[in-house]
């Protein structure tokens, strides 16, 4: 099995808003940019991208798989940290061009390669013209040196 | 007063990861994702982008500024329809390429230029091989007809 998708150029614009033809706006590198919140709490867990190879294999298998960016290759969540991300539900935006994806984070509940529930540990703080980042506390479920080597 | 912030390139990965330097790592568009949180409920209202010019209004000003990909310009979200944003804390992820805001949203509560709540008002379906769309039942705050015209 295999899902495929719409072409959004096939839709006009009130089909694309309100329409119920699923056709992601992928972006001139074949992304689109994944927000990723854990279902019950709907606390942030990570962004991250999928193509629509990914996204077809993130329905088909009920489990989160994005695109690496840096890698250039398939990232099925947590298949070296064991941290995989089990999908509840997946919904797009206004124009399709973004989608939430909402998961019960397993393993140690971590999202974060850092080992950290999510990767937005930290807060930006202004003070004049200054800016700085300070911790908001979450504290490492695991230590990412024991999970991915030095 | 403007507010700079540091270049990426010279931080090391280990500062870039846990430290306390704000860096943002604007794409090669000058752009980082942001996305934007209501305060309280954590639901998702928006994602959208900034430049190093509206990331820095939105901090001098306590009001969320994006940029318009489609428009090319500034963004001062509810400019026209009064829906503003009023900054309540900013977080960066674990490499500095994405922003987490967390707003109170003003006027009728609509982040969405569809008088919805939230951009995110539809869920995906699938059924064999096919996907679709399904409503989640979000309700107009505004009929988009009056705020923006025909």
């Amino acid at each position: 099995m295999t899902i495929s998708f719409a072409d959004p150029k096939t839709l006009d614009h009130a089909t694309l808003e309100e329409g119920t033809t699923f056709a992601p706006r992928f972006d001139a590198h074949g992304l689109l940019t994944v927000v990723t919140l854990e279902d019950g709490t709907n606390h942030i867990l990570m962004v991250a991208h999928m193509n629509a190879e990914t996204l077809s294999l993130t329905l088909e298998t009920g489990i989160a798989h994005y695109w690496s960016r840096s890698r250039k290759a398939i990232w099925k969540k947590g298949e070296t940290s064991g941290e995989l991300q089990e999908v509840v539900e997946l919904r797009t935006d206004c124009d399709q061009d973004c989608l939430v994806m909402v998961v019960r984070q397993t393993g140690r509940g971590a999202a974060c390669h850092t080992g950290r529930k999510s990767c937005f540990y930290r807060r930006v703080k202004t003070d004049q013209s200054e800016s700085r980042l300070e911790d908001t506390g979450l504290p490492r479920l695991f230590n990412p040196k024991d999970v991915y080597g030095a």
